[in-house]
């Protein structure tokens, strides 16, 4: 079947390998949100799912399921709710669906979790979702978790090649440069280039309004130009993501 | 990208699509779950998406992701929760991500949802998922929801040819002759056919037992024999399933 | 007082039973649910404490109060929710009052409780109830708990006798000849055969919707004819679901 | 069948009374609660029941099944939860459950309902199931609830008559005179007076303690003593509660 | 810093306090309700505040910061819901909050807790967020609590002074003359002599509605006269509750 | 009594100040976390009240009292919840008594909201909550809330002015330079200079671990050196942000 892929692989295999190598098991957290015309709703899902199986791939670790569904776009990091396409959860649905799956693991006898975000909106929930599982799961669990945004694993040089203009920071980074060179090089088959939106960066003030006002965010959903990205930027950034996500896991799991 | 599948496909897609023809949208719910040592755990998530991408692929419809994880397994229909590797959401998350896309697809525009239920414990869960989603939307929402096991439209007449023996009830259906048959025609890739068990079929109680008895099931999984799978069996099955799920979705949705 | 239903015994008398004999204790779990014109709306509840209490008369048992509602009618099995006097609970609602009925059972000391199922939409909930109870319990309760609907006990010859015409199954066994027959032997009064009504079969398709069609359902509540039904019929039932039950739960309890 | 009992009427006797004459609908709340040596565990169901019944046959009323489980006994009101036989609901559950019923009503078409407490410990969790249900069914619903402990009926005058050497108040009316007496007037068959406790009064200090502390309650659970009580005085009480919650339903309903 | 309050302590002081003393803390619960024109939102959470650290100034105990808003006014008790400025929580958020405070004092150390409420509609929700947080915490958690509403500790001898023409009860003791008067001596910035309303007390029948009759309730929200009320009341009530508190509280806490 | 704090105001002043002029209403949402041997407990709520309470006196709003406990502290914003002290609510808790709070607020007839954050941890939760009312209370409700965290607001003149060696980034500063200037300005006597730890900057891999490491913690729970803070600091920072939110305030109610 599948030496990484969870879903693709028979549970006497999946516990063979949780008995006898106590094997990393990656978490990705997506979402269901629009990523401009040129990436597909799908993207933080399958490029959570891509880093993980690369490093997996690596530690000979095994990928659960994406969660594909993450909680509701906001206008300054996703664009916002207002954009058909954008499938959302309430928090307690997305922290409930955690802790339920790491609850699952924890009982397999799942020793080492790294929950992947891919959706910069997912990070708080996430986070609750592990605490009440491992709270439920008492002290005497042996399972330690990492939670980690992937995009923080990218080194200030590595961005100074991909931004050669300066890197603006992570924080319009939606639907842009980052994310469309890794779906060029994980998926170029879902990227429309010749559909790349012109928008300038989107400018927000430092607060945000309920209900939101949709004027604040470029109406093709891109918070700044994905001009500049390629497929080539995509492999490094995947190639630098790849190692020092192996070296931290390494590190963090070896005691 | 792809005209099917919803989380391959632009928002600016989906949006034009939903706008312009108000397409059928498919919710496949599978799970994580045991399938004996020759399916793979993700069997009734790529079994309900194989099928609801069938249908879509038929009459322009749009899937959207399937639910990876779902409820519980019990003893008598997937073995229970005793085996490594199913990984199951409690009931209040199930019902709640249920209820939360659906409300996202309204507010989308979404008028003709069908939820392809591919794990027989997740009906009662989903049915409330929906239930709650319809409440809160509120009677003036135009938004009409189908909710189906596929195996259910299977005819006599199809299930008396792929059980020349006779066909023994869904009752032990589990990782048995049907799926794999269908997953030799859908994903052959991820079926080992050298490693199916002889476990004969299993025998129950009229009643359940909590906490449930391991020894009820055999200890591959397997409920009844998948011998006399094979993948034409399984294209007959699948190409029915497609006609007759057309023509019920048609005939729902015509006025 | 009352040897056998717990609202009618002292703490004391109860008390003194759990610590000497660790008595089986059953809960019935009813609903408020359309039964025709000629059956009650309490017939569920009414079903189910009289098979509990029938067997626990035999065994010693206790039957505590039934829960008088129970999930949604849902149109094949119950009707559905649009007639009016159907009352029912959401999934949570019932989920959590078995659980903690349940719960404080076994803080009783209670270690053998019969959940029986009266009404068909219950069964996925009270299972999530008492599952959550058993978390929460922890491994090392000596509670067990048995689930049951308790028409599965009948034998295919009796409901030969019950269907001279050939049985047809289950699904539409809603108010028609089982459950009538059944009340005709425990509660003749509230059986009102004047008033039966002649609707054919109710013929369901392969899916549900929502919401639902109030045009499939036959607009007496009645799924199948009640032509046959009969307190001696009844009677017979009565007698073999007793028996029955009775070896199931000596069985069951007997390690 | 039965004219005043919900759960034995038909759904069509009920639609109809429904529709016809916008009857007073009761929702008994009990409990399933130690009541000392003398009287049974559902003592509060039962006379809430009671009560309910009484006061709907003067009025052409419906009475719903008594919600049979309660809010967590309190030590001094009900004697508190280490008895074994007292089996309660956590707030949410009894919350729930309330809105559940109330909402169904409001669906069916009750205008005018009345809760009937006979579980001091229910009041405040059936007051928040009440306001969560008339904010969801919004602010043009027509119905209207009145919530009443029973005890709350009876006036100084035969308060004076039951107690001729003074009313100790209602603070330790747990298994005392009140309920003894009410109960030999509707249920004489469920009292054992020869098991009467002489249990002095119990005194609490005016706090209280978690977990709590069962030397401050009498081993018996009864509060204080239920010599005195006489069928004769149950009956009084019984008149007096139907007439005047005859006269208050009737006023509060008339415009 | 400050050596009661805890908000203005620092966390090392704290976790010395804990470690060296394990002194009583305190947790006044509160709301924001409508407390007539003479009297400020807050006194509820004033006058539990101010109870709370007098008493732990005479016992070196810590007063942690008070739930500021609490369960919803009803009409006999706080005037009502309709009242502007009540703003008020709904059960399961109080009952959350009070179970997620008490949960994170047993994490700190504390073995011994005091919850003071001075709101009375919190009370039975209160309880069950302290019921909640010791069953979460377990058997062997060494907290200890006591639930109190400071009136209660009142004696008759000073309610006869303060009520020099008979003290009414408390029912009606909103916004009258003893929250006035202990409002006068801890807040008298706070308190409006000069607007003091003339409306008499209010009657209540002996039941509630929803929705509730706004002109049941005095349009000032005021339930009986505050006339009477002066600082020296407010000074000797507030002797008597420290006084009756502290050795309560260390009687409690003594073993 | 008090024009600014709601809790301080009687109904009658706040209602007609609310129908009146339709002032702006502040929630300040804080913690009680540690905040170093130097600062109390209560820090955030303090600093968020206080920089609500001067805006709100700027411009005729009102506060409303704070949400005194916030989410869980987190290892690389507030130090974790290892530390004595830190005690903090479940998100759920958090999400709830913020959408309670807001729909009341709504109730009153409050159109315009600042919701003010001074605990960085909140946020998401806070956001959550602000979503469920504003579901809740439905679209034609003319309410419109912002939401902000105080400190982005400073300008990075400001901050070059604060930090003359270079701003670190808001990343560590807790209990530090930003904070400890604010209250030496608004609290001075809640501060102890004298116990200013010396704990250089902590330095933390960019992903989370669960069991948190508490190694990462400086141990004094301050997360870079609060040297350099002073009261004109504050000074200049508060006036800042009074400047600036009183601005921003003022153009995004404008319309």
């Amino acid at each position: 079947m599948n030496p990484v892929m969870m879903d693709r692989m028979s549970w006497i295999a999946y516990r063979d390998r949780i008995a006898e190598d106590s094997p990393v098991v990656f978490l990705p957290c997506g979402a269901l949100e629009q990523h401009g015309p040129h990436l597909p709703l799908g993207t933080d899902a399958l490029l959570a799912t891509a880093v993980s199986a690369g490093v997996a791939a690596r530690i000979d670790g095994i990928v659960a399921p994406a969660l594909s569904y993450g909680y509701k776009s906001q206008p300054k990091c996703g664009g916002g709710q207002h954009f058909p396409g954008t499938t959302s959860l309430d928090a307690s649905s997305l922290i409930q669906i955690t802790r339920d799956v790491i609850r699952e693991l924890a009982r397999h006898g799942v020793r080492k979790l790294v929950v992947v975000v891919g959706h910069y909106e997912n990070q708080w929930f996430v986070t609750e979702g592990i605490d009440l599982a491992l709270r439920e799961l008492g002290p005497a669990c042996p399972l330690r978790v990492m939670r980690l945004e992937y995009w923080d694993f990218l080194t200030e040089q590595t961005l100074a090649r991909v931004f050669p203009d300066g890197f603006p920071g992570f924080a319009l980074e939606h639907a842009a440069v980052i994310e469309t060179s890794l779906m060029l090089h994980h998926h170029p088959e879902l990227v429309r280039m010749d559909l790349l939106p012109d928008d300038g960066p989107a400018h927000f003030p430092p607060y945000d309004t309920y209900p939101p006002r949709p004027q604040w965010v470029p109406p093709s959903g891109v918070l700044s130009s994905a001009r500049g990205a390629d497929a080539a930027k995509g492999a490094t950034m995947s190639q630098e993501l790849t190692e020092r996500l192996v070296a931290a896991i390494r590190g963090e799991f070896a005691d």
